[in-house]
């Protein structure tokens, strides 16, 4: 990554929801994009935090005791070893940044696992 | 930070360009929330990378052999060690992912150096 990232441009390389693209990286973090669609898996992660900024659309981060809504331009970060679930009732364009390793899906795995794929 | 963060609405706590604020956490790393209007200073940082996204204008990283420019939903990241200085022509709101504790003028230090602040 040696030039500008645009963010809506790399959005529209992924084919489908919960398919994420990694963009690039902040020292052992990893950049990433995903369109939301639906609802996802509850998860957690026990060893890191997981920022989540919205780009379009509109998220909902369900935590077992509220949700969290996000709009663009607004972003929340779940605390390490905080159960969590993200949905979308439209298709919403998000920036995740984690560290390089994180597993999409936590603890939970299953089908929505996801590879680190770069685009 | 327990709840979702407005970028534009904690924008509007700054009073002027140049005085960045802290709007949250992701582990030992600090989300910053600036607006850049002018020229900053050259600098680096010798032991992070540097996380720039714009969220509205247009932002000019300067490097020493080239410029990148920044609209709104672009970022970059500027490796560790590479001079830089950032500059706007108009008003521009920059979310800034660094290590807490990085300062902002890196190794330039001088009047533009500022504290880590919470709005």
């Amino acid at each position: 990554m040696d030039s500008a990232v645009n963010l809506a441009e790399k959005l529209g390389l992924l084919d489908r929801p919960y398919s994420p693209g990694v963009v690039g990286y902040l020292n052992d973090y990893k950049l990433v994009v995903v369109k939301v669609l639906g609802e996802f898996v509850w998860h957690s992660h026990a060893d890191t935090d997981d920022f989540f900024l919205v780009l379009s659309g509109r998220l909902t981060i369900q935590l077992r005791d509220r949700d969290v809504e996000l709009g663009p331009g607004e972003l929340f970060v779940v605390p390490r070893g905080v159960e969590h679930c993200p949905k979308a009732d439209e298709e919403t364009h998000v920036l995740l940044i984690e560290p390089r390793g994180t597993v999409n899906t936590g603890d939970a795995g299953g089908e929505l696992t996801a590879p680190e794929v770069e685009i």
